[in-house]
């Protein structure tokens, strides 16, 4: 989608990627297969490219220095990278510029983990620090007996142990920052998540006050401007209805700003490739209220009576194999001209 | 725009066109480097394809049996194209389903043109049978002394003389038909040309009563209905207030229909991949009333103003080459929500 949203602005795409016939290449103008961090692959990529971003937080942040000693700008930076490939680097981040989290706390062992428990209380979720997405690497304690088992769970890895947090739903913001700092931030969406993996998104969300929103402005812009951030960042927010808790950042497009493509002229990737290019900011005004519904795994196989409502929108993401709980496409209902 | 439309909904493109680097190479998952006409490339077309589909009028319609003859689906059909290829059996088929067109003559040669300027009267213009677009292959006949350099003009090639239509103001209708036989058809647009070359389009037009649109959508509906369509089609209307007048027909996605993108859910690119690829058709129901510009050659140029309005919606096409009156990319402007 980010591919597709350069082209139309006049770019052309190479992407790097180690799968062979990977959803980017079957609308980009090149394709290099290697590793993210395959020195000639980098190499090649610096050379036909003016900037290079990412679209997946797990690319070794590494890999920006190199990018970047070859010549050729990346946006976001490495650090931004760097602090969302680490919860211990990212919560600690994130409360140092104002954009409050759950009271969290490091664990590299059971000695950690007790005392954890103890200043933190049950239920907590133990997640490893790095990696684990869509509910992967995590597990809830609920109880003390199980701390060892929790911690078996996760392979022993260098971990994080995350207060509950008392929230009445799951919202979340997209925000992006241009070259020459001006930030944007969407409409505030809500989320609805099962096993861990995002199946539904409304936005403009319901029940948002102009207080909640101006938070949340506050809360990107904030994280946005302490990485001198270039791009679109995703930051999922617990609501606790007289303020809103960080969860997690993406520094990169996001799930839950899927439904920008139907709601807004300007959507989130071309609103990525807009500032990763240094070009002013589109604008985040929604011109529909939209339901994004993930389809996952053989759910795609739904398609014919989804193209048939012609308030749905379907997005494909050309994976040609429908495994379970794999994001295949969304769907955008429009609920709502606004 | 075709290919990312076709991408979006889960298909894997392939293009065979005879320019290397071309515009849709830049977002499909192959292409074929031949001729429109080349028997090897056409076979590894077929081969790699459910459907097949052309974006340009002036291929070969013997193509398509060719490609028929190896099992693969072609929408539009070969007598659309062969139809729209030559202004004579244009007009003779528009006229035989009540889309009427100005009165037109055969001209092959200079008594032909003197007997068809006697009928039809001056000013009058004379046009090459096939070929030609954007005022290419034309002439103005304002005199009957200048009948023979007209001829030399065209190059003596086999030609029509239309006469003159008093129109009021140039419309175009955008419609599809789906396999089927549903018809779903756009508001009428309203056209400004520029020296033979289209420069904005203005819709949904202001000023068209719901006579109008119901005349429109059933000239376009016979026009689709008796070639047994498959896919969108674009209408050029002359209004002559009381009626309309069909000049020319087009077998593809339109130029005129490039608002879409930005005014409606479903827009003409999608539509038509819906369309031959047996898909219910999507709502032609416009959300915002747009200004389609053409920026031609180095008007491209202009583009940071432009990227600047948070009204214009940019689409360029990654044509390499910025050649004068040559179309490079368009502006879609919001001028209103509806």
């Amino acid at each position: 989608m980010l591919a597709e949203a350069a082209s139309t602005l006049g770019f052309d795409v190479v992407v790097l990627e180690p799968q062979a016939n990977c959803p980017a290449s079957r609308v980009a103008a090149r394709h290099i297969q290697a590793a993210y961090d395959d020195a000639e692959g980098l190499k090649a990529l610096a050379a036909a490219c003016d900037v290079v971003t990412t679209e997946f937080e797990n690319v070794p942040a590494s890999v920006v220095a190199i990018l970047e000693a070859e010549g050729v700008r990346v946006a976001p930076n490495g650090r931004a990278l760097a602090v969302a490939q680490d919860r211990i680097e990212e919560k600690t981040y994130l409360n140092s510029v104002g954009a409050t989290t759950v009271d969290f706390r490091q664990v590299d062992g059971l000695n950690d983990l007790t005392a954890a428990i103890e200043a933190l209380g049950l239920p907590a979720l133990l997640k490893t620090r790095r990696e684990g997405y869509d509910g992967k690497g995590q597990v809830w304690i609920r109880d003390t007996a199980d701390a060892a088992s929790a911690l078996e769970t996760l392979g022993g890895r260098p971990s994080i142990l995350e207060a509950a947090a008392r929230f009445s739903r799951e919202l979340s913001v997209i925000a992006a920052r241009g070259t020459d700092g001006a930030v944007a931030v969407y409409p505030l969406g809500q989320n609805i998540h099962e096993n861990g993996i995002l199946r539904t998104t409304i936005a403009p969300a319901d029940n948002v006050d102009a207080d909640t929103q101006a938070r949340a402005v506050d809360i990107a812009t904030n994280i946005l401007n302490g990485l001198d951030y270039v791009g679109v960042i995703g930051v999922e927010l617990f609501d606790l209805g007289d303020r809103l808790l960080v969860n997690e950042i993406a520094p990169r497009v996001h799930n839950t700003g899927h439904w920008t493509q139907d709601g807004c002229g300007c959507d989130q990737f071309e609103q990525h490739i807009r500032a990763i290019a240094g070009w002013p900011l589109g604008s985040t005004k929604p011109h529909a209220k939209v339901e994004m519904t993930n389809l996952l795994g053989d759910e795609i196989n739904d398609w014919p009576a989804l193209a048939a409502n012609p308030a749905n929108h379907l997005h494909f993401y050309g994976k040609h194999e429908a495994r379970a709980g794999r994001k295949m496409a969304h769907v955008n209902k429009v609920l709502e001209d606004l």
